[in-house]
Protein backbone atom coordinates (compact mmCIF):
# COMPACT_ATOMS: atom_id res chain seq x y z
CA UNK A 1 0.00 0.00 0.00
CA UNK A 2 1.72 2.97 -1.07
CA UNK A 3 -0.06 6.08 0.17
CA UNK A 4 1.71 9.21 0.76
CA UNK A 5 -0.34 10.34 4.04
CA UNK A 6 0.11 6.42 5.72
CA UNK A 7 3.69 6.04 4.74
CA UNK A 8 4.51 10.07 6.16
CA UNK A 9 2.23 9.04 9.41
CA UNK A 10 4.81 5.70 9.84
CA UNK A 11 7.71 7.81 9.91
CA UNK A 12 6.81 9.54 12.59
CA UNK A 13 5.67 6.41 14.78
CA UNK A 14 9.13 5.38 13.47
CA UNK A 15 11.05 8.36 15.52
CA UNK A 16 9.55 7.14 18.96
CA UNK A 17 12.06 5.56 20.71
CA UNK A 18 12.40 1.23 20.42
CA UNK A 19 9.91 1.23 17.59
CA UNK A 20 10.67 0.20 14.37
CA UNK A 21 9.44 -0.14 10.91
CA UNK A 22 6.99 -2.84 11.61
CA UNK A 23 5.76 -1.49 15.11
CA UNK A 24 5.42 2.25 13.43
CA UNK A 25 3.39 0.17 10.91
CA UNK A 26 1.02 -1.54 13.23
CA UNK A 27 0.60 2.02 14.69
CA UNK A 28 -0.33 3.25 11.70
CA UNK A 29 -2.41 0.48 10.67
CA UNK A 30 -4.06 0.67 14.41
CA UNK A 31 -4.60 4.45 13.83
CA UNK A 32 -7.04 3.73 10.92
CA UNK A 33 -9.34 2.15 12.85
CA UNK A 34 -10.17 4.55 15.55
CA UNK A 35 -13.00 7.17 14.75
CA UNK A 36 -11.89 10.90 13.33
CA UNK A 37 -12.49 12.21 17.02
CA UNK A 38 -10.74 9.17 18.73
CA UNK A 39 -7.48 10.71 16.32
CA UNK A 40 -8.21 14.47 16.43
CA UNK A 41 -8.02 13.98 20.65
CA UNK A 42 -5.28 11.76 20.38
CA UNK A 43 -3.22 14.44 18.43
CA UNK A 44 -4.56 17.22 20.61
CA UNK A 45 -3.43 15.47 23.38
CA UNK A 46 0.13 15.55 21.83
CA UNK A 47 0.54 19.23 21.17
CA UNK A 48 -1.29 20.53 24.51
CA UNK A 49 1.48 18.12 26.39
CA UNK A 50 3.92 19.90 24.40
CA UNK A 51 2.32 22.72 25.01
CA UNK A 52 1.99 23.34 28.53
CA UNK A 53 4.49 21.39 29.63
CA UNK A 54 7.86 22.68 30.50
CA UNK A 55 11.06 22.71 32.65
CA UNK A 56 10.37 23.90 36.57
CA UNK A 57 12.12 26.99 37.19
CA UNK A 58 13.86 25.42 39.90
CA UNK A 59 14.82 21.55 39.60
CA UNK A 60 14.10 21.77 35.99
CA UNK A 61 11.85 18.70 36.37
CA UNK A 62 8.68 18.51 33.73
CA UNK A 63 5.82 20.65 35.19
CA UNK A 64 3.15 22.52 33.95
CA UNK A 65 3.38 25.65 36.57
CA UNK A 66 5.95 27.58 36.91
CA UNK A 67 7.20 26.04 39.70
CA UNK A 68 6.65 21.97 39.92
CA UNK A 69 4.60 20.10 42.85
CA UNK A 70 7.88 18.80 44.27
CA UNK A 71 9.63 22.06 44.85
CA UNK A 72 6.27 23.88 45.97
CA UNK A 73 5.90 21.68 49.37
CA UNK A 74 6.29 23.59 52.01
CA UNK A 75 7.59 20.83 54.30
CA UNK A 76 10.61 19.56 52.12
CA UNK A 77 13.29 18.58 53.80
CA UNK A 78 16.91 20.70 52.99
CA UNK A 79 18.08 17.71 50.48
CA UNK A 80 18.38 17.34 46.75
CA UNK A 81 18.56 14.70 44.80
CA UNK A 82 20.79 14.71 41.22
CA UNK A 83 19.10 12.77 38.51
CA UNK A 84 19.86 12.91 34.92
CA UNK A 85 16.20 12.53 33.60
CA UNK A 86 12.91 13.45 34.54
CA UNK A 87 11.82 10.10 34.26
CA UNK A 88 14.38 9.03 36.82
CA UNK A 89 12.17 11.51 39.32
CA UNK A 90 8.77 9.40 38.67
CA UNK A 91 10.88 5.94 39.40
CA UNK A 92 12.22 7.98 43.12
CA UNK A 93 8.89 9.24 43.81
CA UNK A 94 7.15 6.11 43.93
CA UNK A 95 9.33 4.85 46.63
CA UNK A 96 7.15 7.72 48.90
CA UNK A 97 10.57 7.78 50.99
CA UNK A 98 12.37 10.53 49.97
CA UNK A 99 10.93 13.86 51.75
CA UNK A 100 13.88 16.29 49.86
CA UNK A 101 13.64 17.65 46.30
CA UNK A 102 14.68 17.11 42.78
CA UNK A 103 17.82 18.56 40.52
CA UNK A 104 17.63 17.34 36.97
CA UNK A 105 20.46 17.43 34.97
CA UNK A 106 19.02 16.53 31.92
CA UNK A 107 22.24 14.38 30.73
CA UNK A 108 25.26 12.98 31.88
CA UNK A 109 28.76 14.13 31.20
CA UNK A 110 28.94 11.86 27.33
CA UNK A 111 32.24 12.68 25.47
CA UNK A 112 31.40 10.36 23.02
CA UNK A 113 28.14 12.21 22.28
CA UNK A 114 29.72 15.30 22.72
CA UNK A 115 28.07 16.53 25.82
CA UNK A 116 30.24 18.12 28.58
CA UNK A 117 29.37 19.53 32.21
CA UNK A 118 28.46 23.07 30.33
CA UNK A 119 25.40 21.18 28.71
CA UNK A 120 24.12 19.77 31.72
CA UNK A 121 22.00 21.85 34.11
CA UNK A 122 24.56 21.68 36.87
CA UNK A 123 25.10 25.78 37.66
CA UNK A 124 22.02 26.25 38.84
CA UNK A 125 22.43 23.44 41.79
CA UNK A 126 25.56 25.52 42.61
CA UNK A 127 23.14 28.13 43.54
CA UNK A 128 20.53 26.17 44.85
CA UNK A 129 22.89 24.43 47.38
CA UNK A 130 24.03 28.11 48.13
CA UNK A 131 20.82 30.23 48.49
CA UNK A 132 18.35 26.75 49.83
CA UNK A 133 20.65 26.06 53.20
CA UNK A 134 20.79 22.93 51.52
CA UNK A 135 22.22 19.90 54.17
CA UNK A 136 23.03 17.25 51.40
CA UNK A 137 23.42 16.54 47.77
CA UNK A 138 22.61 12.87 46.99
CA UNK A 139 23.94 12.12 43.43
CA UNK A 140 21.38 9.55 41.69
CA UNK A 141 22.97 9.30 38.19
CA UNK A 142 22.81 5.79 36.91
CA UNK A 143 26.05 3.45 37.98
CA UNK A 144 27.38 3.25 34.63
CA UNK A 145 30.37 4.92 33.26
CA UNK A 146 28.74 8.36 32.20
CA UNK A 147 26.92 8.17 35.71
CA UNK A 148 29.78 7.67 38.02
CA UNK A 149 32.38 10.59 35.89
CA UNK A 150 29.20 12.75 36.24
CA UNK A 151 28.74 12.15 39.93
CA UNK A 152 32.41 12.51 40.85
CA UNK A 153 32.29 15.60 38.48
CA UNK A 154 29.44 17.74 40.59
CA UNK A 155 30.85 15.47 44.01
CA UNK A 156 34.19 17.93 43.62
CA UNK A 157 31.92 21.43 42.22
CA UNK A 158 30.33 20.81 45.83
CA UNK A 159 32.57 19.77 48.20
CA UNK A 160 34.17 23.10 48.61
CA UNK A 161 30.64 24.62 49.46
CA UNK A 162 30.66 22.98 52.86
CA UNK A 163 27.76 20.74 51.66
CA UNK A 164 27.54 16.92 52.31
CA UNK A 165 27.56 15.03 48.72
CA UNK A 166 26.43 11.45 49.01
CA UNK A 167 26.17 8.64 46.28
CA UNK A 168 22.98 6.30 46.02
CA UNK A 169 24.25 2.97 46.89
CA UNK A 170 25.01 0.23 44.57
CA UNK A 171 25.03 -3.53 44.99
CA UNK A 172 23.09 -6.62 44.27
CA UNK A 173 19.58 -5.84 43.57
CA UNK A 174 16.80 -7.25 45.80
CA UNK A 175 15.32 -10.46 44.50
CA UNK A 176 18.37 -10.79 42.41
CA UNK A 177 20.65 -13.82 42.77
CA UNK A 178 24.24 -14.08 43.08
CA UNK A 179 25.18 -16.62 40.71
CA UNK A 180 23.25 -14.66 37.67
CA UNK A 181 24.61 -10.91 39.16
CA UNK A 182 27.71 -9.76 36.40
CA UNK A 183 31.01 -8.94 38.31
CA UNK A 184 31.26 -5.82 38.22
CA UNK A 185 28.46 -5.41 40.47
CA UNK A 186 29.17 -8.46 42.64
CA UNK A 187 32.35 -6.20 42.93
CA UNK A 188 30.53 -2.88 44.56
CA UNK A 189 28.57 -5.52 46.63
CA UNK A 190 31.58 -6.85 48.50
CA UNK A 191 33.37 -3.66 48.76
CA UNK A 192 30.47 -1.68 50.06
CA UNK A 193 29.41 -4.53 52.69
CA UNK A 194 28.64 -3.04 56.11
CA UNK A 195 28.84 -4.62 59.65
CA UNK A 196 25.53 -6.53 60.90
CA UNK B 1 5.17 13.72 38.15
CA UNK B 2 1.82 14.18 38.44
CA UNK B 3 0.65 16.48 35.23
CA UNK B 4 -2.80 16.51 33.88
CA UNK B 5 -2.01 16.74 29.68
CA UNK B 6 0.81 14.02 30.66
CA UNK B 7 -1.49 11.93 32.01
CA UNK B 8 -3.77 12.62 29.59
CA UNK B 9 -1.08 11.69 26.39
CA UNK B 10 0.18 8.92 28.13
CA UNK B 11 -3.14 7.44 28.31
CA UNK B 12 -3.54 8.05 23.99
CA UNK B 13 -0.60 6.28 23.85
CA UNK B 14 -1.65 3.08 25.81
CA UNK B 15 -3.99 2.93 23.01
CA UNK B 16 -1.82 1.35 20.81
CA UNK B 17 -1.53 -2.44 20.22
CA UNK B 18 0.82 -3.64 22.75
CA UNK B 19 1.58 -0.79 24.39
CA UNK B 20 1.15 -0.86 28.74
CA UNK B 21 1.53 2.20 30.45
CA UNK B 22 5.47 1.67 30.99
CA UNK B 23 5.68 2.07 27.27
CA UNK B 24 2.88 4.97 27.11
CA UNK B 25 5.57 6.84 29.13
CA UNK B 26 8.28 6.48 27.78
CA UNK B 27 7.05 7.68 24.37
CA UNK B 28 5.47 10.42 26.30
CA UNK B 29 8.78 11.49 27.64
CA UNK B 30 10.29 11.61 24.24
CA UNK B 31 7.79 13.40 22.93
CA UNK B 32 8.42 15.76 25.36
CA UNK B 33 11.98 16.24 23.94
CA UNK B 34 10.63 16.87 20.44
CA UNK B 35 10.47 20.37 19.19
CA UNK B 36 7.21 22.08 18.91
CA UNK B 37 7.03 22.00 15.34
CA UNK B 38 7.92 18.41 15.27
CA UNK B 39 5.31 17.46 17.53
CA UNK B 40 2.72 19.33 15.53
CA UNK B 41 3.98 17.70 11.91
CA UNK B 42 3.85 14.72 14.32
CA UNK B 43 -0.13 15.08 15.38
CA UNK B 44 -0.88 16.59 11.75
CA UNK B 45 0.17 13.45 9.74
CA UNK B 46 -2.32 11.62 12.44
CA UNK B 47 -5.21 13.52 11.48
CA UNK B 48 -4.36 13.85 7.97
CA UNK B 49 -3.88 10.47 7.46
CA UNK B 50 -7.36 9.89 9.40
CA UNK B 51 -8.86 12.43 7.23
CA UNK B 52 -7.45 11.66 3.89
CA UNK B 53 -7.41 7.49 4.30
CA UNK B 54 -10.95 5.41 3.78
CA UNK B 55 -11.49 2.27 1.85
CA UNK B 56 -11.25 1.18 -1.45
CA UNK B 57 -15.16 1.13 -3.03
CA UNK B 58 -14.06 -2.22 -4.88
CA UNK B 59 -11.89 -3.85 -2.45
CA UNK B 60 -12.07 -2.44 0.55
CA UNK B 61 -8.53 -2.16 1.11
CA UNK B 62 -7.13 1.22 2.77
CA UNK B 63 -6.49 4.38 -0.09
CA UNK B 64 -6.39 8.08 -0.78
CA UNK B 65 -8.39 7.68 -4.47
CA UNK B 66 -11.74 6.35 -4.59
CA UNK B 67 -10.60 3.09 -5.95
CA UNK B 68 -7.04 1.76 -4.57
CA UNK B 69 -3.48 1.41 -7.18
CA UNK B 70 -4.44 -2.54 -7.00
CA UNK B 71 -7.52 -2.54 -7.97
CA UNK B 72 -7.26 0.63 -10.80
CA UNK B 73 -4.16 -1.47 -12.43
CA UNK B 74 -5.24 -2.71 -16.37
CA UNK B 75 -4.01 -5.94 -16.60
CA UNK B 76 -4.70 -7.47 -13.63
CA UNK B 77 -5.53 -10.93 -13.80
CA UNK B 78 -9.35 -12.58 -12.67
CA UNK B 79 -8.19 -13.78 -9.58
CA UNK B 80 -9.06 -12.47 -6.18
CA UNK B 81 -7.39 -12.82 -3.60
CA UNK B 82 -9.91 -12.92 0.03
CA UNK B 83 -7.51 -11.63 3.02
CA UNK B 84 -9.02 -10.51 7.11
CA UNK B 85 -7.32 -6.88 6.90
CA UNK B 86 -5.19 -4.40 4.95
CA UNK B 87 -2.33 -5.30 6.04
CA UNK B 88 -2.47 -8.91 4.75
CA UNK B 89 -2.49 -7.16 1.53
CA UNK B 90 0.73 -5.29 2.28
CA UNK B 91 2.39 -8.75 3.09
CA UNK B 92 1.43 -10.37 -0.29
CA UNK B 93 2.46 -7.68 -2.19
CA UNK B 94 5.85 -7.75 -0.82
CA UNK B 95 6.05 -10.92 -2.50
CA UNK B 96 5.33 -9.53 -6.01
CA UNK B 97 4.27 -12.48 -7.69
CA UNK B 98 0.28 -12.18 -7.46
CA UNK B 99 -0.97 -10.29 -10.84
CA UNK B 100 -4.93 -10.49 -9.07
CA UNK B 101 -6.64 -7.90 -6.95
CA UNK B 102 -7.59 -7.92 -3.75
CA UNK B 103 -10.93 -8.35 -1.40
CA UNK B 104 -10.42 -6.89 2.28
CA UNK B 105 -12.83 -8.85 4.76
CA UNK B 106 -12.32 -7.10 7.77
CA UNK B 107 -12.41 -9.39 10.20
CA UNK B 108 -13.03 -12.67 10.29
CA UNK B 109 -16.24 -14.37 11.87
CA UNK B 110 -15.56 -14.99 15.25
CA UNK B 111 -18.15 -15.98 17.61
CA UNK B 112 -16.39 -15.11 21.10
CA UNK B 113 -15.89 -11.48 19.71
CA UNK B 114 -19.76 -11.65 18.45
CA UNK B 115 -18.28 -11.45 15.11
CA UNK B 116 -20.50 -12.62 12.49
CA UNK B 117 -20.53 -13.35 9.14
CA UNK B 118 -22.77 -10.23 8.19
CA UNK B 119 -20.05 -7.94 10.35
CA UNK B 120 -17.86 -9.02 7.42
CA UNK B 121 -17.17 -7.27 3.74
CA UNK B 122 -18.58 -10.53 1.98
CA UNK B 123 -21.43 -9.33 0.01
CA UNK B 124 -19.39 -7.15 -2.73
CA UNK B 125 -17.31 -10.01 -2.78
CA UNK B 126 -20.37 -12.13 -4.39
CA UNK B 127 -20.87 -8.97 -6.63
CA UNK B 128 -18.10 -8.81 -7.66
CA UNK B 129 -17.47 -12.34 -8.69
CA UNK B 130 -20.80 -11.89 -10.66
CA UNK B 131 -19.36 -8.74 -12.44
CA UNK B 132 -16.35 -8.96 -12.66
CA UNK B 133 -15.45 -12.38 -15.05
CA UNK B 134 -13.47 -13.33 -11.84
CA UNK B 135 -12.17 -17.09 -13.23
CA UNK B 136 -10.62 -17.65 -9.40
CA UNK B 137 -11.06 -16.74 -5.85
CA UNK B 138 -7.88 -17.82 -3.28
CA UNK B 139 -9.23 -17.57 0.45
CA UNK B 140 -6.01 -16.22 2.56
CA UNK B 141 -7.23 -15.44 5.90
CA UNK B 142 -5.23 -17.09 8.42
CA UNK B 143 -4.71 -20.29 9.57
CA UNK B 144 -6.91 -20.41 12.97
CA UNK B 145 -9.73 -21.67 13.65
CA UNK B 146 -11.63 -18.60 12.72
CA UNK B 147 -9.88 -17.92 9.67
CA UNK B 148 -10.46 -21.47 8.65
CA UNK B 149 -14.27 -21.10 9.50
CA UNK B 150 -14.51 -17.91 7.44
CA UNK B 151 -12.53 -19.78 4.67
CA UNK B 152 -15.28 -22.66 4.86
CA UNK B 153 -18.39 -20.42 5.00
CA UNK B 154 -16.76 -18.43 2.00
CA UNK B 155 -16.14 -21.02 -0.36
CA UNK B 156 -19.93 -22.65 0.13
CA UNK B 157 -20.88 -18.92 -1.05
CA UNK B 158 -18.96 -18.84 -4.09
CA UNK B 159 -19.12 -22.28 -5.51
CA UNK B 160 -22.73 -22.29 -6.81
CA UNK B 161 -21.64 -19.31 -8.43
CA UNK B 162 -19.10 -21.56 -10.66
CA UNK B 163 -16.13 -19.89 -9.45
CA UNK B 164 -13.15 -22.01 -8.61
CA UNK B 165 -12.03 -21.71 -5.42
CA UNK B 166 -8.85 -21.86 -3.49
CA UNK B 167 -7.44 -21.77 0.11
CA UNK B 168 -3.58 -20.84 0.57
CA UNK B 169 -1.33 -23.62 1.07
CA UNK B 170 -0.60 -24.43 4.78
CA UNK B 171 2.36 -27.01 5.63
CA UNK B 172 5.80 -26.16 7.26
CA UNK B 173 7.56 -22.53 6.73
CA UNK B 174 10.81 -22.55 4.77
CA UNK B 175 13.54 -22.74 7.18
CA UNK B 176 11.84 -24.37 9.78
CA UNK B 177 12.48 -27.11 11.52
CA UNK B 178 10.75 -30.11 11.50
CA UNK B 179 11.56 -31.00 15.53
CA UNK B 180 9.91 -27.51 16.51
CA UNK B 181 6.83 -27.64 14.40
CA UNK B 182 3.57 -27.70 16.24
CA UNK B 183 1.65 -31.12 15.92
CA UNK B 184 -0.93 -29.27 13.85
CA UNK B 185 1.21 -27.86 11.19
CA UNK B 186 2.80 -31.03 10.96
CA UNK B 187 -0.55 -32.82 10.46
CA UNK B 188 -1.34 -30.61 7.53
CA UNK B 189 1.71 -30.80 5.88
CA UNK B 190 1.71 -34.66 5.58
CA UNK B 191 -2.08 -34.67 4.35
CA UNK B 192 -1.30 -31.74 1.73
CA UNK B 193 2.08 -33.40 0.52
CA UNK B 194 2.42 -33.70 -3.31
CA UNK B 195 4.02 -36.09 -5.70
CA UNK B 196 7.98 -34.97 -6.79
Amino acid sequence: MQIDSFERLINEFSRLPAVGKKTAQRYAYFLLTMTDDEVKDFADAMVTAKESIHYCKICANFTDKEICDICSRQDKAPIICVVKEPKDVTALEKVREFKGSYHVLHGVINPLEGKGPNDLNIRSLLDRVKNENIEEVIVATNPDVEGEATAIYIANLLKPLGVKVTRIAQGISMGSELEFTDAMTLSKALSSRREM
